[in-house]
């Protein structure tokens, strides 16, 4: 029996943000369609840049995100995910290191450049995501280590690696060795388009393969095809071990087997931008998780990370986690 | 007689901007200056980039950011300044022109990569500055072009540019052009540790070829090596025919041959990140002359945008400066 070094394993696509704030006007302008992330090629990525105001960068991907969020809380995490050999890359294994979280996948040293996501943020605080995958569909299953899997306790994927062919096999692969070592898998849905262009392979994920499913109301609606929230949880509950389903401001519930709590939104002054929200709303349950925290505790543990995280412009934490926890949860 | 296109022509070293939060316990670790702008070379860039958290990347430059000041009040604003034909050398370009900024410098094709400034923010909102020039060791002469000189009411130079020898020449040819055609020359000092290193070139720049002078108390002083700003802006009153003179929380002061203004400090709810202050508040003044305002509203509008830029993290304005300057001037 390998030894647990991890708490938290992600694996995603390894993505440098592009943040500019704008109207509605522009989403129209340039048919973008609000809230979701949509995939673009790289002449397309040029033609919106051109168009988009004056931005910040930062390093971004949903389950990167996330691992950055576990390692600010405490946790210990690594990341599996492919940066090319240029700047942007160079930047992004800087800050997800930076943070704490280990990570030696072995950039990329020809084809595409290092994925971006051009992010337009509107005045109601709604991210527009439009992802130039760049360098991330050179991932494959040989860049994920099976002992890694084996020494992290939960092995964690987001949805959107369906989208890029290669990384789509390193996921199944990460997910065969995770059950093979006895090990979590969990996912995210990662958004509802997402889960619409994969909605039969999500399903059987989701009933087969997955123990920790994250998914906010879209895409749990989107997931079952359910007219309302409810039926969407009542399809959900026994299908994976916890799921944990968001509704913004409405708080979000946690469905297990026999369990189901419902936890308020975390009280905030604005919100300013969502980027993130739903990524570190994982790393705060995934890290109670491996604190051995209950589930409702878990469930608040996101929701004020998820806060503080949209209580700002981009898509990681500001301040420190541990000390807002330690504050909020003694 | 050339037609005048421009209200301000910004000359500098074109960088991007790497922003971490850290304690000061960071600085004193790895031997840093607070407050100061310390060049370092391509391996202490390195090094340092190691030890740091993870960051924020945007354009920055002190130039750059005063002409995209300018530009996000109305003004017509254009930058000459060099980067490399890199990523982050296309995000500089992106960045400045987004914000309505015309620059068409030629990008270097070979040589050092586009130039980033390690920017460390401490608790206190104070930032401390370690660039690496990068490309902008390549501004030569051969990148100043007279005419676009001479079609600009204003060419402004920062001080910083003293620091790669060919961009001092360059310095030296606009400010030659500038004169020739009849045209005003302004001058930020930029910081004190880079007045100390140029103070006789400085002075004598500021005795004969200076129109308009932005400096702060600490570069007053050490500029005259003064041992009070009283001192310090006696000795400056006369030597070029506007100064504008920042002390920070104590508001500033502007000096002409026969006028004499004391502006208060704009109030302000929380400095967060003082990075950017002083760019923009030329940017205020420049367009306030440029709009044919009196020397207070002027120093008013540096003032409100300066305001704007220390309440958050970053050096450009996030708020609509026009509509701020509307609700707050009229």
């Amino acid at each position: 029996m390998v030894e647990i070094r991890y708490d938290v394993l992600g694996i995603g696509n390894a993505i440098v943000d592009v943040l500019v704030a704008a109207e509605d006007a522009f989403l129209d302008e340039h048919g973008l369609v609000k809230g979701a992330m949509t995939l673009i090629d790289a002449e397309r990525a040029e033609q919106l840049y051109a168009k988009m105001g004056a931005g910040t960068e930062s390093s971004g991907g949903s389950a990167a995100n996330t691992v950055a969020g576990v390692a600010a809380l405490g946790g210990r995490a690594c990341f599996i995910g492919k940066v090319r050999d240029d700047q942007l890359g160079s930047i992004f294994a800087h800050d997800i290191r930076a943070v704490g979280v280990d990570f030696h996948s072995i950039p990329a040293t020809g084809g595409a450049s290092t994925a971006r996501c051009l992010i337009v943020v509107t005045p109601d605080a709604k991210r527009t995501m439009n992802t130039f995958l760049g360098a991330c569909i050179e991932l494959g299953p040989e860049d994920v280590d099976e002992d890694l899997i084996a020494a992290s306790a939960i092995t964690y994927l987001e949805g959107y690696l369906w989208d890029p062919p290669g990384a789509k096999e390193a996921f199944i692969k990460a997910v065969g060795a995770a059950r093979a070592a006895g090990r979590k898998v969990a996912l995210s849905l990662s958004d509802s388009f997402c889960v619409e262009r994969h909605r039969e392979e999500f399903l059987d994920l989701v009933q087969h393969h997955v123990d920790i499913l994250f998914a906010n109301e879209q895409e749990i609606t989107s997931l079952y095809q359910a007219d309302s929230f409810d039926a969407a949880m009542q399809a959900v509950r026994g299908h994976c071990e916890i799921a944990a389903l968001t509704r913004s401001e409405k708080g979000a519930v946690i469905v297990t087997d026999d369990e189901f709590h419902i936890i308020d939104a975390e009280p905030i002054d604005q919100v300013i931008d969502t980027t993130g929200a739903g990524d570190v709303y994982a790393a705060g349950f995934l890290t109670g998780l491996a604190e051995g925290r209950s589930l409702p505790e878990c469930g608040r543990m996101a929701g004020i990370a998820a806060a503080e995280v949209i209580s700002h412009m981009g898509a990681r934490a500001e301040t420190d986690l541990k000390t807002l926890m330690k504050e909020k949860l003694g």
